[in-house]
C-alpha cells in the first residue's frame, strides 16, 4: 500500500514535470508512468525479481495514468507549480525509499545492499524523470537529497537488525526522509561547494 | 527474422541521427548499435533472460555495424535526412514492439506485463539514441508516437489470447503501428496540450 | 583487485567532473560513485548477477566516498583538472574493460558476449557520468574510445581462447586500451567524419 502511495506521489511529480514542459496529453501520461515505476523496476532488475513486478500488476499502470490525467486536466496554476512539484518529490522520495529498503530485506540480500538499493529506489524514479527532460537530475543538484535518502535507508535497515516492527520503522523512516528534504528547501539549507 | 530487421532500421535510424549530429565514424557505430540492441537488451533484461539474447549472436552486432558504415558512406544529402530518420524510426518502433511483446508472451509473463514489455522494447532503442544525443526522446514529444506503440502490444497480446495465428496478427499489428505513425507525421495530428 | 583500482579511478573521474560543474560535496559523492560503481552493476545485470556485487560489498562503496572527499578537498587547480579527468577516465576505461570480460569469462557465456560485455563495462559509467551532468558521452565525442575499449576486450577473449595465462593478458590488455586513449589525445588523432 505504501509502494502504491509512493507510486502516486511520483507520477503528480512526473506529470507536473511534464506539463511544465509543455508536453502534450501522452508525453504527460509517458512522464508520470517512469517517473512512478521507474525506481521500482530498477529496484526489482537489482534484486533479480524478474519481470518486475510493478509491470505485473494491473494498479501500478491505472494509478500513473489517471493521476496523469487529474494533473493533465486540473494542474495547479503554472506559479504554483515548482512547489507541488518539490512536495510531491519529497514524499516520494521518503515512501520508495523506505519500501525499496524493505523489499531489499526481505529478499535476505546483505544490509550494505538494502540500503544502497532503497536509495536507488528512492533517487531512481526521479533521475529518469530529469533525465528525459534534459535536467541534471535532482539528487546531484539539491543539497540534502541523497543525504535524506541514505538516512532513511540506513535507519530501516538498522530497525529491522535490532528487531524493531516493521511498520512504525518505516512510518518514521518516511517521516524523516521527507522532513529533511522539505526543511532542507524550507531553510535553503546549504552544502559546502568546492574551493 | 523480424527482429533482425528491426535492429537493421532501428541502426539505420540511430546511424542517421549519428551523420545529422556530425559525429565521427566510429560515434556513428556506436550509436547505431546501441538504437538498434538498446530495446531488446532491456526486454531480456526485463524478462530474466541473461545475458540479453542480442549480446549472443553475431548478427545482431554485424548487422548495425555494416548498416552504420553503410549509412555513414552512403547517407542521403542532408536535406533529405530527416524524413528518412523518421521512417526507418516508425519501422523499427512497429517491428520491436511486435517482437518484444511476441517474446515476452513466449515466457509466460501475464498479459499487461508483456504489453509494457512489448512497448518499453519499442521505444527504449530511440529513448537511448536521444538521450546520447542530448535530445528529449522522440516519445515525449511525438504526439502519436506512444499510443501507436500501446495499439500495437495490446493487438499482438489479444490476438494471442484469443488464439488467432502469430504471423499474420504480428504483420497486422506492424503495419498498425507503422502507419498510425507515419500518418501521424504526415497529417500533423496534434494532441491536447495543458491549458 | 584490478576491480577495485578501477573503482577508484572512476570515482576520481567522477569527482572531477562534478567539481568542474560546481556540484556541492554530495552531488560530487554521488556523481563519483556512479562513475565508480555504474560499469559493475551494469555487467552483472546483463550477466544475471543479483544483486550485483559492486552493491554487496563495504569496499566498493567505502572507496568511492573516500576519493570523492580527497577529491573535494584537494582537487587540482581548475586549469589542470581537464588532463586529470582524461588520465582517470582512460585508466578506468582500461580497467573496467579487462575485468568486465574476465568477469564474463568466468560465467562460460560466448566469446562474444563477454567482449560485448567488457565494453559496456568499461564505458558504462563514464556514459552515465556524462547523462548526469547534461553532457554527450565521451564515448560518441572521443575518436578513439570505443575502438580502444573493443580492442581490449577482443585481446582478453582471444587470450583467454588460445589458453595464455590471465593476468599477464589482462595486464597487457589493459595498458593497450589506456595507452591508445591517451596517445589518440596527445597525437590528436582523428576518425573521419561524415561528407
Amino acid at each position: 500500500m505504501l509502494d502504491l502511495l509512493g507510486v502516486a506521489v511520483f507520477a503528480a511529480s512526473g506529470a507536473l514535470a511534464a506539463v511544465h514542459a509543455r508536453l502534450d496529453v501522452f508525453g504527460v501520461i509517458v512522464l508520470a508512468a517512469v517517473t512512478a515505476l521507474g525506481g521500482g523496476v530498477v529496484r526489482d532488475v537489482l534484486l533479480g525479481v524478474t519481470p518486475p513486478s510493478t509491470l505485473r500488476q494491473w494498479p501500478y499502470l491505472v494509478v500513473p495514468a489517471v493521476v496523469a490525467l487529474l494533473v493533465f486536466r486540473w494542474h495547479p496554476a503554472v506559479a504554483r507549480l515548482r512547489r507541488a512539484v518539490q512536495l510531491a518529490d519529497a514524499l516520494g522520495l521518503a515512501l520508495f525509499v523506505v519500501t525499496g529498503t524493505t523489499v531489499a530485506l526481505r529478499t535476505g540480500a546483505p544490509a550494505i545492499t538494502c540500503a544502497l538499493v532503497g536509495v536507488i529506489t528512492g533517487v531512481g524514479g526521479g533521475v529518469l524523470r530529469d533525465l528525459l527532460r534534459g535536467e541534471i537530475p535532482t539528487v546531484l543538484r539539491r543539497e540534502i537529497y541523497a543525504l535524506a535518502a541514505a538516512v532513511g535507508a540506513v535507519v530501516v535497515v538498522a530497525g529491522d537488525a535490532v528487531g524493531l516492527p516493521a511498520l512504525p520503522v518505516a512510518l518514521g523512516a518516511a517521516v524523516l526522509v521527507a522532513g529533511t528534504r522539505l526543511l532542507a528547501l524550507w531553510r535553503r539549507w546549504n552544502a559546502p561547494l568546492p574551493h
